[in-house]
């Protein structure tokens, strides 16, 4: 085993630390604490834990927490009218609607409803086009937390050749748009990409988004390259159960890269620590506040 | 000589006459003509000629074509009210402030204030970030214009290792969306990118939009490779006077590449060509007909 672990619990914890205090101080200087919405439209019991970890990270953080529970049988304009009530209310910063949605409900729509200065997920066309652009803006909370592993683990990204396995909307496309911002010269390979090992061979960084267990092999890596495996597969165990796997196959490519993250304690652990930051980033643009102020 | 030279200006007249039969089409099924309003703010001569062109090759397409010229001197608030009128005309289609602006006015600010559908240059951040989604928008003219032109010319995209040498906002970052949308592994290099040769040796499509005079060698590229050459130079001469040269070095690029643009008479004529194109586009989204359908 040559591979540093990159840690995401330890860097996650410390990163709501970080928020919590800089919230302390948003505090003292607004009298306001910034708040966070929560939408969940019926019972997904994974969905379920997922809102609930939320509110309490979220208050542990300083920051008010809301949910609203929605039926299953929710129609499209009674979700629509719940995003624009949360849109007209001051005392919301974060407006989170939490995927998936059942499927009467448009989700493109939905998204789109949600006032771009309060799209904590980074998921709006106008998020994601000032991303594109380089322009101040909320960005998809899973790829901000890979930018911030990769910072925390002291790899250069400027000048690195970076890989990106995967375009989805939510991973894939943001973290490629944040490692080019980052000056990285960025290449996004997909299931049509030929030649995936070769691909990987040249690159100094690998961020694997794609959702197949163990698909990215040790062999297929740059010796010393830095590994961040977005990817969180559920596969059966010899006795029945199941276990969590990434995208990368982690003994083998523990034997070749310099610094990988393992799944999970990995990236799955920032979203929500990046969810927070995004919430006190969204309320000091509403208040006209440097985030990097506080 | 072994390239086959792609002849941006036979391309370029096909599409405007396909424009001209779709807007004929689009008349007879609304009874209204799309119409482009451009904005020139100031006296630049070469904003003076290009919108003369563009003027002339919209009615030529049997569209209402509308200048409002501006003083040099215009504020931005004068401009931002233009920009409010035209967002509220019924008869625009398409607006399009040609660029560059006066230094009073903050150009970002314009672009936002341009509703997005009728943002025919593609530069609103809704555009892009909708480009960026996946989900139909308003392209910028000039990544249009190499798409087209990469298909006119049967290079195979899908499954393609394409390199975007540049990342700006009006030509590298939309072209790579478009290649990806199209299915090929992108990869974008920029001025912080290391080994340029080596990733021109690995590409089957390069698109070059940088602004360097024939900064890309012949022998950096893979044989057989599709070369889109964006850049517009003008460099001197021995005689003293200028000549308009790439940002590819063609008379050694020409013996390696399968096809390549020239410069002039490449990727220039395509720009126009797609304003066309996009106004006819906007003006159907506007009246709820899928463009392609006409
Ligand atoms: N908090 C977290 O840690 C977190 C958050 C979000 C997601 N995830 C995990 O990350 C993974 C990816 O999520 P996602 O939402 O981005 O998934 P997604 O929307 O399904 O996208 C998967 C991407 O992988 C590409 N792909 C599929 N098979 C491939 C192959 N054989 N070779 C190369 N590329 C291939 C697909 O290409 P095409 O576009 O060509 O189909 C697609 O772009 C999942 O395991 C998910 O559970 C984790
Ligand atoms: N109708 C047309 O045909 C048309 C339309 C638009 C533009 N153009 C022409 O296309 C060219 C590019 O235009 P643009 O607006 O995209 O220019 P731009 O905004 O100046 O962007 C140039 C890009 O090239 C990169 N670059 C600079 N030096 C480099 C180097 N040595 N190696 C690799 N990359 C380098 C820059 O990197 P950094 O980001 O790191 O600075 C930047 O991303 C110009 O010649 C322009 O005249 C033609």
């Amino acid at each position: 085993m040559s591979a540093t672990l990159i840690d995401g619990k330890t860097v996650a914890a410390g990163l709501r630390a970080e928020v919590a205090a800089r919230v302390t101080a948003f505090h003292a200087k607004t009298g306001r604490r910034p708040g966070l919405t929560v939408v969940l439209v019926g019972s997904d019991p994974a969905s379920e834990v997922y809102v609930r970890n939320k509110g309490i990270q979220t208050r542990e953080a300083g920051m008010r927490s809301d949910e609203i529970k929605l039926p299953e049988t929710t129609t499209q304009a009674e979700l629509l009218a719940v995003v624009q009530t949360l849109n007209a209310d001051a005392a919301v910063d974060g407006i989170l609607v939490q995927m998936p949605l059942p499927g009467q409900i448009d989700t493109q729509a939905i998204i789109a409803a949600i006032d771009p200065a309060k799209d904590v997920d980074g998921l709006h066309p106008v998020n994601a086009g000032r991303l594109a652009q380089g322009i101040d803006a909320l960005v998809p909370c899973t790829p901000l937390g890979c930018m911030i592993l990769l910072d925390k683990a002291g790899v250069a990204v400027a000048g690195a050749n970076a890989l990106v396995i995967g375009r989805s909307i939510l991973v894939g496309r943001p973290v490629a748009s944040l490692l080019l911002a980052a000056n990285a010269t960025v290449t996004v390979a997909h299931s049509k990409s030929r030649d995936l090992p070769a691909l990987c061979g040249q690159a100094d960084i690998v961020i694997a988004a794609v959702g197949r267990p163990e698909m990215v092999r040790g062999e297929w890596l740059k010796p010393g390259a830095a590994v961040i495996d977005v990817g969180i597969n559920r596969v059966p165990k010899e006795d029945g159960k199941t276990r969590l796997v990434g995208d990368v196959h982690f003994a083998s490519a523990v034997e070749t890269a310099g610094v990988i993250t393992p799944v999970p304690g990995g990236v799955g652990p920032m979203t929500i620590a990046c969810l927070l930051q995004n919430t006190l980033t969204a309320a000091c643009f509403r208040d006209g506040i440097d985030p990097k102020s506080l």
